[in-house]
């Protein structure tokens, strides 16, 4: 039956299964490189953009509005592949995008430049190190001094 | 001034801002393949028993509880890399799979084993396409016939 388990799980139909918050999460890699540059969320008509026009659009969730990635900066993403897990709450897309590459709005290539040691208590001892992931533009530029 | 946007962004404290139902989303990457085989969640327990042990630990938010993944299946992740992005609100760990190599309740290596055709409006003629990513193990024998 459309909509139970086994459909949702293994069937062939898009059935996205949004959350209370009306958004599905969505990881975005680096065509190239592989690398995770973006976690982001669509709600229903980020979504359904983003499949029509094959570039990414989101929902975003600090500004409350639709947000076609690139609109402001320059950096669009060409939608290499998407993918949908299996209880179609979350999307996965390889992207292609344009510009300085840019995935971040600190500038950078991807949002994931800080790593977090592991094996160890958390404690305030504990220093999150830099990738060396610089920007690649200047969001104070592009984005304005806020 | 800790808490402050350029600390979140800028700095080296991990300052997780949970959302308002306590979590954030982990994306989780096979250390070999670059894939991404989970999107889960961690709230400040899972996140800090992944940090302290090195191993994926994580927030059923359907069965809600705290789940250390493997602990049934077999299928522990050790965790090779951890990242926190821009915001402090998604996490990304690179992982190496236990047993099977399994990281999908369905058996199969990863969640995302079907693929979404872009560049179409949504449509009910819209089809989902399988990637061949066959389980590596029976569910119901070890999960139970549920």
């Amino acid at each position: 039956a459309p909509g139970s388990h086994a459909e949702v799980e293994e069937g062939t139909a898009l059935m996205p299964r949004f959350g209370a918050d009306g958004l599905v999460a969505a990881v975005v890699t680096d065509f190239e490189t592989g690398d995770v540059v973006m976690l982001a969320w669509m709600n229903e008509e980020a979504l359904a953009k983003t499949i029509e026009t094959g570039e990414g659009w989101y929902w975003s969730r600090s500004r409350k509005e639709l947000w076609h990635k690139g609109a402001t900066s320059g950096h669009a993403q060409t939608v290499k592949e998407m993918r949908v897990d299996c209880d179609q709450d979350a999307i996965w897309i390889r992207v292609s995008t344009a510009g300085t590459g840019a995935n971040c709005h600190t500038g950078r290539k991807g949002c994931f430049y800080r790593s977090v040691p592991v094996g160890q208590p958390v404690s305030p001892e504990l220093k999150l190190a830099f990738t060396g992931d610089e920007p690649l533009f200047d969001p104070k530029a592009v984005y304005g001094d806020s």
